[in-house]
């Protein structure tokens, strides 16, 4: 009925070590299997809602009326309010074969806190809506929540509200997020300046060589259901795909630090994608340094084994959710201090163009894949 | 290619009749037909982004970056951010075979709206959230865009950001929808305090009827092409399914009237379940009376000629989108002039039950149908 559990059933051990925060049962579907027509609209939305507490000052009222209320102007200091949305569909975002659903709803969370963090904000709310086919039951869906909940404890952010339908084919997941900062605080995308110093935060690929990994494993068991994934030495890329983390310390360090980017942006498309907009917007040109590019080793040695170019995968390889921002040149010695922080170019004229700077100093133009929604149709 | 344009053309100029406001070719699909891929993601949200403009004062940021930023602190009074989201599944929430595109995207703006209506508040700005399938052209989804921009404008609302993706099967809309209302000015549904009035806005049933009148017209026509939709006589019905309204009106003759309700919702699952949903969080009984219930003359003359119970369809019908909402006994006279309101009840204490009292006095428990989503699934 569900074409999932084989895949993750026979690596589930594994998979709990990378995930240590997820109890043994994520890795796969329940075996109880309730019905969700059994408890109905009102029922499902009560048993995923009943225990919710709301964390937040400026959570005035969550579940359970026509719309959520909160209040944004009790801090005692000029605050804007931030909104984000993501939607994400079966077949076309995740692929159940080998996503568990607490991570899927884990991750869902935590991209669209790290589109708050991207502004230089804090997540405080979000609102989820799930549509849900008949094939799930209601434990499948409580493992959902359960994972979109585990994100918000670890966030500090509130489920205020939703709506829960049901839907002929898959699953449907749409995640709004509303967060707060200072009015001075917010950074956008069209601050960066000529001079300024680019930075990103982790490492880049690693989260897609995660899928290349998993899209592989998954082959080579549909050939031979006995098999057994070679995860071995590759836990990192599998954490790195199914359990994304949002860059809040990095946020928390940049306050810290008394350092105010001039653009910012989360990695979700890939950094070429990603830079490209902040120098559009900017209306400015970047180089930036192939050997400056921050690559994990387990990213380099599957990269390797795969015949895939490192240099591709970090630059164009997406869902890494690390954060890129520019800042003045006055604020680098500030930027030594911070951990897990790296300089990899500069911002230019935009004469110059938007240009990858090769280990022989050969310039090449950088190009923007990017996640090719309609192309893959 | 696409099911759905059959339908529509063969009564277009009818349809035009009942939706003043809408340009001709909502009623159809687009002669036209670009692909989404000729476009790319980038390029179709460019072009249904492109001449957005803010009209809110709160709007600081609309589409283009991580978030959207909206600044509800500058309004000289404490206010309160309201929070909405629906999500809306084809095939599930709504066919194409007799919902033209732009319509669709009209009634799934105003929907938003009405839930923060119903909170007494202002709606403010929205997010949307498309999934597409490749059986939608450019032109299309424009229609779609088009009819949520229609909206908007209607409502005064802004279009501040979202997220565009492909989809495998069908259309997908999520719209989150942002509103203020003063801090004492927001209405929940758990105040409704005994004795107090029920209060209902227009008529019920008609967006119910409207639905029925399509599917019935959608299969004769699909057992004989050539054939005319009956619709003559019944466009009002059609208006109220196809193009619903929220009752801005009221909420603004309610405050010139200085009356507050004490509870408040919009009624999309029909007046039985939400007075039940008042009733419960507010932990009071109710009497309500058959021969208040407001009903159209052309609801009245579809049941009968459909062998339906009237009576049923305004309790149960949904998707009309009027206010229900309960106000003390000391405002009655504010109350009487007030255009399209109607009393058609009072709160008891919470031993009496949720009771529709029938022409002859009898007196029957409401039953909740609602919109049983996993039921129908």
């Amino acid at each position: 009925m569900f074409g999932v559990c084989f895949f993750f059933y026979n690596f589930a051990l594994k998979f709990d070590l990378i995930c240590h925060n997820m109890s043994t049962n994520d890795t796969s579907l329940s075996a109880s299997k309730t019905p969700i027509a059994e408890l109905g609209e009102f029922g499902l939305i009560k048993r995923l809602t009943q225990d919710i507490k709301l964390q937040q000052p400026s959570s005035i009222k969550g579940v359970g009326d026509d719309a959520a209320v909160l209040d944004f102007t009790k801090h005692g200091q000029e605050m804007q309010t931030l909104v984000t949305s993501d939607l994400l569909l079966e077949g076309i975002h995740f692929n159940l074969e080998y996503v568990p659903l607490k991570h899927l709803g884990y991750k869902a969370a935590v991209v669209n806190f790290s589109d708050i963090y991207a502004m230089n904000g804090t997540p405080t709310q979000i609102i989820v809506s799930l549509g849900i086919s008949k094939r799930f039951s209601v434990e499948d869906v409580q493992a959902l929540y359960d994972g979109i909940r585990l994100a918000c404890e670890h966030y500090h952010v509130d489920i205020v509200g939703g709506d829960t339908t049901s839907s002929l084919t898959g699953l449907t997941i749409s995640i709004t997020c509303m967060g707060v900062a200072g009015k001075d605080e917010v950074v956008y995308r069209n601050g960066a300046k000529v001079n300024d110093l680019i930075c990103v935060t982790g490492n880049l690929g690693a989260a897609y060589l995660g899928l290349q990994l998993l899209e592989r494993e998954r082959i080579v068991m549909q050939a031979n259901a006995k098999a057994t994934p070679a995860f071995e030495g590759k836990e990192y890329l599998l954490e790195r795909q199914l359990k994304p983390q949002a860059r809040v310390d990095i946020i928390q360090q940049l306050k810290q630090a008394g350092i105010k980017p001039t653009a910012m942006m989360d990695i979700s498309d890939g950094l070429s994608s990603e830079l490209m907009h902040i120098c559009k917007q900017s209306g400015v040109g970047c180089a930036i340094y192939e050997d400056k590019l921050p690559i994990d080793y387990q990213s380099a040695v599957l990269a390797e084994e795969m015949n895939m170019s490192i240099v591709t995968c970090a630059l164009n390889g997406g869902e890494d959710y690390e954060l890129l921002f520019t800042c003045s040149l006055d604020d680098y010695e500030k930027l030594i201090p911070i951990d897990d922080l790296y300089l990899v170019g500069h911002i230019t004229k935009p004469e110059y163009g938007t240009m990858l700077i090769g280990r022989n100093g050969e310039e090449l133009s950088l190009q923007a894949q990017g996640w090719q929604a309609f192309k893959e149709n």
